[in-house]
């Protein structure tokens, strides 16, 4: 068997996220899958680095999978491409060492949210940003954001009430800047949990506008209550960026 | 009566192009002449800088448009962009002089095609480029469009057969460049006939693969003859950048 990593690039707006949810399958996970199937004759298991979100895009998503195909990498790529829909592209295709698992190994991620915020809307990345006109205070941004940095038990900002497993996570970074009209808010951390980076993001917009006031910050980390955050932002702005192992 | 001038953009995916056609009416003249006409209560003529064709998106279109009304520019700006379709923009409303005619006055277009050429297609911009996997020769291309730089009669390049007016142009420049897999073909003229652009792309793409010997443009030019060109490049991947006055 080899282990092969992929490397995924996807706009997430038709899909029901990456995870594959049985047989009404419009997921990115299955539409890999039944490629990968129909390729190699096997019944092929991919492994994202982790699940996106319905409506949630991917400039680098990682996936690794095991096969006895004699292809080669090459070919890999050109047959994954040439039967996908064009809303997903495999953009290499690597042998992996044997025991690489793509979410079991990722040690950071990096996710970028994207506010279309200009006087006027733009029209051709229209389906990859949210559209707001509030107006944003990213001193107040950037002072929030300083609060969540490090490590902390996220719990306020996940969307699974069922969740058993630690919420304890660790944010290495979030950048904010504003161009042209474009607030864009950088998230690099060792994981995220369900919703958390829309949280944040809702949390941070909440700061921008005045209904949440950055200096609260620690408090909303210690409530431990989902309740005490802000909203969750839609998904369309939200993109993977970058994987690191 | 006031004379406006309006900046427009649009992604012209699912438009049959610019100019208006009766009832059956799915154009961006037609939406934007709706709105107008809802917006004064009288009834709008708007005149575009020129008609883009199906499928042919724009940065920068310019129109204009004569009304009584007494809404300032930007009371104007926000109504058209409340009731337009997100995939048209109005950028900016202006005051023009009385005698502004978007088409009769304007000076000079820059058109941009822009082929997808790298090893994978890009999913975010699929849309917005021409995709292709051929080897391109650039410097064959490049002496192929020196020879369609001034003044010519470009009637090879015109797919309007029943033509009457003159088919003389002026192409000031053509800017041929490679970055990153994407070929980008500008093109700066004083005035473009019926698919001269894309016969021009498709001409140049034949140049690039070698289909077309680039000391051979002249007689293509000389033999008047839509025949003597190369193809009609698709319209997804043309876009009017610019008009100047």
């Amino acid at each position: 068997m080899t282990n092969f990593r992929l490397n995924i690039e996807y706009d997430g707006s038709r899909f029901s996220g990456w995870q594959k949810q049985g047989n009404t399958d419009n997921t990115i996970q299955g539409k890999l899958e039944n490629v990968l199937n129909k390729m190699t004759g096997e019944d092929i298991e991919i492994h994202g680095s982790g699940r996106t979100d319905a409506g949630v895009h991917a400039l680098g998503q990682v996936a690794n999978f095991k096969s006895n195909t004699n292809m080669n990498t090459d070919e890999i790529l050109d047959y994954l491409n040439e039967y996908l829909p064009l809303d997903i592209r495999v953009k290499s295709v690597e042998i992996a060492a044997p025991r690489f698992h793509a979410r079991l190994n990722a040690c950071s991620k990096h996710y970028r949210y994207t506010i279309d915020n200009g006087r006027v809307a733009n029209v051709f990345m229209r389906k990859y940003m949210t559209r707001s006109t509030d107006t944003y205070n990213l001193d107040a941004m950037k002072k929030a954001a300083d609060f969540l940095i490090g490590e902390h038990d996220f719990k306020s900002f996940c969307d699974n009430k069922r969740m058993k497993k630690s919420t304890v996570r660790t944010i290495e970074k979030i950048d904010i800047s504003y161009n042209d009209g474009i607030l864009t808010m950088d998230f690099y951390g060792n994981g995220f949990l369900y919703h958390m980076v829309r949280i944040l993001t809702g949390t941070l917009l909440n700061v921008g506008t005045g209904k949440i006031n950055p200096d609260d910050i620690p408090d909303i980390i210690d409530a431990k209550s989902r309740e005490a955050a802000g909203f969750t932002a839609p998904p369309q702005g939200l993109m993977l960026v970058e994987v690191t192992y």
